[in-house]
């Protein structure tokens, strides 16, 4: 057993941080044994790491990424969603085809994640079993969470990333038989890419899939005004767009995760809330591609579980911190426009990127005894340069922070050491 | 006369960057003779300095931000707007009676906009004298430019932030004596907080010593309601919030910028954009007080000029680039709303920032001929990593760049080593 000791924050709560001034984390086989201010609360452990006056809280997840997007990043953000869709995305996710063309990129990608301290994933990867394979090692060898999603697709894109549901299924099928171990660290993730790029043929292929091996969900779901419409229109019978993926077996059946939900209301929030399907918020996408504002404080009334995505590259940062700030932004805006809906806490924005995301995974994103040791040693003494309490530390690293106050990185109780890129 | 040789982009006029790859920009004396890709346009010069495959940029301009709040950055953000005036701001303004502490304090704020690639500022100090020319004086030995206020207030804060007209006036005419020479860099802003903490009196003084001695004024307009309804209690007579400043002489019978203007529309607009009365835009403020969001299309099709503002610490972050993402976005959300209002381009956003704010300071932020040598070196290259077009690699650098990349910094022709600060 070792015990980190360090200035501790977590949310067991989302109304109020937990802190642990000069306290210790008691960490055994990966997992959280509890914390404590006395290192006598322990019978016997078998070292002490010091990490003396930095702070040591949860690590960061990313709930929605499309990792193939990486190289598009920050760019052509003046580009409406077609265009952009058209002359960027889809041209660069062709490329995945090579898979020497993947290893350079998500190399970067899975360096990106860690310098930002994120240590799991839910990320879309592109059609090519290779290159999905390949970022699956590639997390894997970094010694990082996630779940990693074949994308599948059949229409409305472009040649290149078409596919038959035949191919579709065989590859699939091909990942799981590799990577589905419960436990496992990097596991497959059903992903249809959304309605309209899915067939209802390749609807139902996921949603089967999902169901014989227990696999999570990921897709999209009520992102903005004309895709919704368009939903409708491909699917006419269902009543509306969650219920369109909950006829293929798709929309909680197995535990899943649903990115930007910006209008998601009345049956379709009702039905989220019964089946327990999981909101990835992903606001600076929501804001470069001028969305709107997901209703993350009515989400959250109702109970349905939230987390915070970059997705990049309608996202153009990867710093979950920043999304949290992003996070507290937009729900102020909403606040501007009706104060019933309370603004987000400092505390409930960083319960939504730690222990509501860290769900998804298991028993993540806390500090409570049995969860596995996800987190982020940070050293802020840059910032902290005058008498501020440790909650205005933690605020000011959330605003304020970038990589370089990260100084450690431990992912289920493993320290983790900067991945390799390629030149 | 010294070419800079590097990669160089600049916004000549909104809609479109001029980019020179690979070319030279002239400058003699502090200022450009012009730009070319031909080093064989000059029939002579005294040096090259090749920056490489490097960018240059004019610098960043801060158009509003009150340096005795940089204590207070990015903390205490959950608060409303009053209890925060209250418990955070009021108080630390009062700590700069103490020249000491301002200091300390002032030198860390200098170093931080430096740091940023901010090389002329609009600031708010505070009431008191010593202080504010300590932070003059910090300025002009760091050779960065400023327009300093001290601060007049005489109503609605604390005693401590009060002062009697005459002592205002007396202070100002101090630091006017010392600071006012048409060509310096640091000079004086006249600056009444706002209407709520000046009396009529205190108004009239203000509007006299803008007038008497051709200085420019700062204060902040129509930020929220609440804001402007007290407005109309306490200047009764007044047509709106602009025509109260009017009044007394503060709405552009000299060159005058205003902070916010969330609701400026009707008359007040009108007003402002007879007047010339410029905007300071300041997006993350807007967001983080749940204030509204500024119509700064509006702005740009009525003629207003508008520059982008930091407002710490009602705003949490210092860098302007990332004042022009928050921009770009906050208009995206006015677009999601009225498609008539065109979201700002990044040209639109990254001129606002240079060439629009650059005018408040005379001929500053373009590299057209006449204009100060304001610039930033940026490299770039591990953003760049894949062959990106130069309007990339500047966005890239505008989204995801920091003070990393700015590896030179010049202002009026000089290069700007870091300024100190102390412990």
């Amino acid at each position: 057993m070792i015990l980190y000791k360090a200035n501790i924050i977590f949310t067991r709560e989302k109304d109020s941080f937990d802190i642990i001034e000069n306290g210790y984390v008691a960490v055994d086989n990966g997992r959280v044994v509890g914390v404590s201010t006395d290192p006598g609360t322990w019978d016997r452990y078998d070292e002490i790491i010091d990490y003396g006056d930095r702070l040591l809280i949860p690590a960061m997840n990313d709930m929605h990424v499309h990792a193939p997007q990486y190289r598009n990043q920050a760019i052509a953000m003046d580009l409406e969603l077609l265009p952009w869709l058209n002359n960027y995305t889809f041209p660069e996710e062709a490329k995945y085809a090579s898979v020497e063309y993947a290893e350079r990129m998500y190399r970067r990608f899975v360096h990106d994640l860690w310098r930002f301290g994120t240590m799991r994933t839910v990320a879309f990867a592109t059609i090519h079993l290779e290159s999905t394979r390949l970022l699956m090692n590639l997390f894997s060898e970094a010694g990082m969470g996630a779940l990693v999603g074949k994308v599948d697709m059949d229409r409305n894109a472009i040649d290149a990333l078409h596919e038959s549901v035949i191919q579709a299924v065989a590859k699939n099928e091909a990942l799981i038989a590799e990577w589905n171990d419960p436990n496992g660290l990097v596991r497959p993730i059903i992903t249809p890419r959304f309605i309209p790029s899915c067939s209802p043929q390749m609807l139902r292929a996921c949603g089967e899939l999902a169901w014989r091996y227990r696999l999570p969900v990921q897709s999209h779901l009520s992102e903005n005004a004309s895709e919704i419409a368009w939903v409708r229109e491909l699917e006419p019978e269902s009543k509306n767009y969650g219920d369109a993926y909950d006829r293929y077996g798709l929309f909680g059946q197995t535990p899943t995760i649903m990115a930007h939900c910006v209008y998601t209301a009345g049956d379709e929030l009702e039905l989220m809330s019964h089946r327990n399907v999981m909101v990835a918020h992903c606001p600076t996408s929501n804001l470069n591609l001028s969305s709107g504002m997901a209703p993350i404080r009515t989400f959250l009334d109702k109970g349905v579980k939230v987390g915070l995505g970059s997705d990049i590259s309608g996202g153009h940062d990867l710093s979950i911190l920043r999304m949290m700030v992003y996070a507290i932004q937009v729900s102020k805006m909403y606040y501007s426009r009706d104060k019933s809906k309370r603004f987000l806490s400092l505390s409930e924005a960083f319960w939504l990127a730690t222990k509501s995301a860290g769900s998804f995974f298991g028993r993540v994103g806390s500090f409570e005894p049995g969860y596995e040791f996800d987190a982020l040693v940070i050293d802020d003494s840059d910032l902290n340069h005058d008498n501020y309490s440790l909650t205005n530390r933690l605020e000011r690293f959330i605003y304020l922070g970038d990589d370089r106050h990260i100084v450690a990185r431990y992912c289920r109780g493993r320290e983790i050491p900067e991945p390799r890129v390629l030149d």
